[in-house]
């Protein structure tokens, strides 16, 4: 008689509860039709250069697993994702000739909006939890499944500040690091100072608030003041796509790898999000760190961090 | 019979040759009528707490003199300040609420249309020279005056690209350093990228390019690389006004100041560029910076330090 055979999964450092997507981008220079998209597969992208990631989320039976074997090569667990009968969310989008604007042409969420995350066992204590910007019902489901965290990161977008307000609140009554862009901080404090808007975030619940600038770079606010990084500069943008989910990714991915966390782990999870956010503009999609190397990472740290010290 | 007494001038350490204006600004709270305005003012008033400045400029009859005492105490030589028959160059603006846009209602350049820069004999050689964003053609005559400079900087605006490209071409031929901003930076290469611009900049004549990026913060290129600076955060914008001047004041006086020019000293020097213009936008006009301290200006430079230093 066969003896039973338990296997006890190991738990990721990190998990990212997010979307995943197919994309058609449009540059003023180039077409990328059905690639790789979706603040998970972004994030997991860059987190799981730092750390053992595990990722939460849906896609519909015409998902090109074969494309994500890379990451699964990385070791990023994808146990936690469900194949729902139909399509994977699409969307479609036009970035403007600088970069700076872009207009959505399509979005077909397919299994995406009947998603309701279901968190692994396994994935129920990891040290970072990253809630991507998914509603914010989702995100406190999420919540109530995981026992324990170190650290619960947030991220959202506009919409939900417009439509659920409440529940966006009361996510952030619960969490301790909070992602948030230059427009949303306007949104949801109503401050035209960004650096105001983010200490009233802070007052809200989240003990450490990183406000993205997009191209000009993003700044920390936590008990020990501000901390400001500027863009690593790239000579020529090719697809902005997932920056920020890499970025938030590099970051967290740093934060998950380490034992303590102090104000200087927190200075050089931003710098590694720079760094690894600067790789991610220079081709389309996750391709700016499919084959990224260690020495290439820790190159760019370090010329980085020459940039832009202040004698 | 009495001697004759020859006096000898102190040749200041910076002369800047620029404009001296009135302003009158709207912002989306208040209106500041006929205040103390022009590149050549805030660049001084900003350099001034650093170095010796000297100023080159023309004013009309109605100039407020008692109004700029704060500069003379400062030790500021108007020795090349021409007072004209007629007015003294009026601008009238107004900014949109987040500061980013601003409109020109009325300009009136009175005694400035006739501007025709004699540099004093004094002013010859001094250490560092500053072409504020006057017409080519007449930083072309000001470069022919002086004698030697160890750093000619040079600062244009939009209009001389368009209207006097040929001239402007020759004067950053004969220049070291030159600030431009990001919107010139695409108008005078064509180049998208910012840091590709810059470097083509380079190629044009200076051995220093530095890209002002507004709120974003700044870059500068040079044989050294890259270095780069982010805005020191303020809580409360008031006035936008010549802050980039006294950006631009704050870099050149802290150089003028020094006896040898290393990396670390353009690094140090962009830090206080950046310094003096946070608390140049704390105020209308140069108030900012009118009764500022030596302790105030290095508590908020080690702050910055503090802010900026990626470990």
């Amino acid at each position: 008689m066969p003896r039973k055979t338990v296997i006890k999964r190991i738990a990721p450092d990190l998990v990212v509860v997010g979307s995943l997507a197919l994309d058609v981008l449009h540059t003023s220079t180039a077409t990328a039709r059905k690639i790789l998209g979706g603040s998970a597969i972004h994030f997991s992208n860059a987190a799981s250069l730092f750390c053992s990631v595990g990722i939460v989320g849906t896609v519909g039976e015409d998902y090109p697993h074969e494309r994500i074997r890379f990451l699964h090569e990385r070791g990023v667990d994808f146990s936690g994702l469900e194949v729902g009968a139909g399509k994977t969310f699409l969307w479609e989008g036009r970035y403007s000739e600088d970069f700076t604007g872009r207009q959505t042409i399509r979005t077909e969420l397919g299994v995406f909006a009947e998603f309701n995350p279901k968190i692994p066992a396994h994935f129920r204590k990891p040290r970072v939890l990253f809630l991507a910007a998914i509603a914010p019902q989702l995100q406190l489901s999420v919540l109530g499944q995981v026992e324990e965290a170190r650290l619960i990161a947030l991220d959202t977008f506009k919409l939900w500040i417009d439509t659920q307000r409440d529940s966006l609140l009361e996510v952030l009554g619960k969490v301790d690091l909070f992602f948030v862009n230059d427009d949303e901080v306007r949104w949801l404090t109503g401050e035209r100072s960004l650096l105001k808007g983010a200490l009233a975030i802070r007052q809200m619940g989240p003990k450490w608030v990183v406000v993205k600038k997009g191209e000009h770079g993003s700044f920390l606010v936590s008990d020990k003041g501000l901390f400001m990084v500027a863009p690593f500069p790239v000579e020529e943008v090719i697809d902005p796509t997932g920056a920020g989910d890499a970025f938030a990714g590099g970051m967290l991915g740093y934060l998950a790898s380490q034992s303590r966390f102090y104000d200087s782990t927190f200075r050089r999870a931003l710098g590694w999000g720079s760094v690894v956010g600067s790789f991610y503009v220079e081709a389309f999609g996750p391709d700016g760190l499919r084959n990224i190397t260690k020495t290439a990472l820790s190159a760019r740290y370090r010329e980085y961090q020459k940039m832009t010290q202040v004698p």
